[in-house]
């Protein structure tokens, strides 16, 4: 493998001393790249392009190509392990994600299995040795996967929901089924990202998307719980540096602590969370990677970057944050935008790591 | 006016003592009732039916044909309002709520005025005189408007939507506009109110349903100071009793403290806050009304007792407590689970109100 020119990240989500604040962003190789569009375009459709390894490769550098980006994260979908447990993951144009063989029974429950990383996963292997070698240790890689609640909720609903109605229910009525959805999941994530950690992830980061539509009580139990166990069974360390883990529960910022005491090295925060109130709840326990609202990027760079530059100063002086968006970039944003977004970050944050 | 018969409601927002805890839903005359559907059929459109008093009424009063609810609440929209002001509200099925005339630009914000209460929304107090007449005092009435942040949005994008790209576009780069729509909102909103409480509404709440969306910054400076300005110009008295004001921002778990200072004097709850932190947080402040998760109620009986439970012991001895989800009851639930709900709450609070 290359040497790293780059560890700014890596360095950041360790707390250890950067001379700037790193910056990615959540859905950096998407749609509002028409460089993405034009790949897109021809790999046919969404889940082609995920597993063709050329194509993943090639759109996960794109960004980087435009932007001076402290990450690059695998392209991929986050609910290729589902797919891979055989559910058939298909996407209808403008109605998001579904599954042929949605999991809503005892009989669909007792059949799930721990799909096999290099048989029925391969594909996303194969991107991560590609990108590790096309990136050639300008910054690092993550990979990521989707959190077991995360990922449950679209294998009982069959796809995307509004109201949680049958994930929820099974949640209320039958809690037995849904935690075995869950731990089958967990070790399946597990073995996941320990499989793109062999493959040359070099952090890995756990999408919890849903989690925050649970109480509090439920969160602990249905989702943070299995998040713990994933953290408690990853590869920490690969290539002889660590790799660290991200989690992020959007709209848990009520849940800091509880996250923190996981023994992840780093949090994403959503933008509804002021930073330094969660410096000052968790910051001497993990990394804080966030929180420009998504939607700031629809306004002028000289607004982007005053809204930067608010939340470097509420981060304050001193490693450990990693700039990002607080959610996926939107697909309607002009690349102007990020791109006065990065330059402010990388500009504005130097007089935060000046040592005295 | 009758006397009131049933004023558990309101003395639990005013934290005095009650005999067990009141309980009502948020949209509780809504699709889930048959008796509902039926008056809507007969109505026309769902704003026919909003601006006919007499099957408003009707509406209103179907839910407390069924159950022992302590408070009936105002059938009506959140955006009568902007509706009033000459937008042009028109609902598309399974759409949601459009504007004809969305509030784009300059010209559009100068044009906005504070309607005529009794010209262009005597339909809404019509309702809520003819409700008080047939309520015959046995349960307290609520009325209730949207925030102004919430209406701003609809009125900026023209309907629902997912991303506030128009919204919050406005708020970063034109923060002026939005804050002159936010100000003739704040006054629009404390008339409307006034002139509910006027026609007989006994407590009124203001559902502030997108705040959550806003980072805490902005949340302060364009919703919140706006729920702060009606809050202060609310008529607080009528027929010799204190009218209760209860703000709630879904998502606003983390900014509890802040609702609070404005002197409110109750706090709406979503189920992603514990009920015990919340009391611990702004308990002697503010009375708390909710917080059970909807979804709950696809659950069995059974299930639901133990989650009331479960909320009634969190929130703990004493008053201060309104029962409530979280947030609106959905449209495909069994009349028969919050039948359960109810009961519960009714038959499960009296320890915690038995004074030593």
């Amino acid at each position: 493998m290359s040497e790293l020119k780059n560890d700014t990240f890596l360095r950041a989500l360790l707390r250890q001393p950067v001379d700037y604040t790193p910056v990615w962003m959540m859905r950096q190789a998407g749609r509002y790249l028409p460089e993405y569009r034009a790949t897109r375009a021809r790999a046919g459709s969404f889940m082609d392009l995920c597993r063709n390894p050329e194509l993943a490769c090639e759109v996960t550098l794109q960004p980087l190509e435009r932007f001076p980006l402290d990450a690059a994260i695998l392209f991929s979908d986050i609910l290729t392990v589902p797919d891979a447990m055989g559910l058939g993951l298909y996407f209808e144009e403008g109605e998001g994600p579904r599954f042929e063989r949605p999991v809503q029974d005892e009989a669909a429950v007792a059949q799930l299995a721990i799909p096999d990383m290099e048989q029925e996963l391969g594909y996303v292997m194969d991107a991560v040795r590609t990108i590790r070698r096309e990136l050639g240790g300008r910054v690092p890689l993550i990979g990521f996967s989707g959190s077991p609640w995360t990922l449950a909720t679209y294998m009982v609903e069959g796809g995307s929901t509004k109201n949680f109605a049958k994930s929820k229910g099974m949640m209320f009525e039958r809690p037995e089924l849904m935690h075995r959805i869950l731990s089958v999941l967990a070790d399946s994530v597990t073995a996941y990202l320990n499989a793109q950690i062999a493959a040359g992830a070099q952090a890995v980061m756990i999408f919890d998307t849903w989690g925050g539509t649970l109480s509090p009580h439920h969160y602990k139990e249905f989702s943070l719980a299995y998040m713990q166990r994933i953290v408690d069974g990853l590869t920490r360390e690969a290539e002889g540096r660590q790799v660290p883990v991200v989690l992020f529960t959007k709209g848990g910022g009520q849940w800091l602590e509880m996250m923190a005491g996981t023994g992840a090295d780093a949090l994403g925060l959503d933008w509804t969370t002021d930073i330094t109130d969660a410096r000052r709840r968790v910051g001497d326990q993990v990394a804080l990677q966030g929180n420009l609202d998504p939607c700031t990027l629809y306004a002028s760079p000289e607004v982007i970057r005053r809204s930067v530059g608010r939340i470097l100063e509420g981060y304050g002086k001193g490693t450990g944050h990693v700039f990002n968006l607080g959610h996926g970039i939107h697909p309607d944003i002009d690349p102007a935008h990020p791109a006065a977004m990065v330059e402010a970050v990388h500009e504005l944050s130097r007089p935060y790591h000046v040592t005295d």
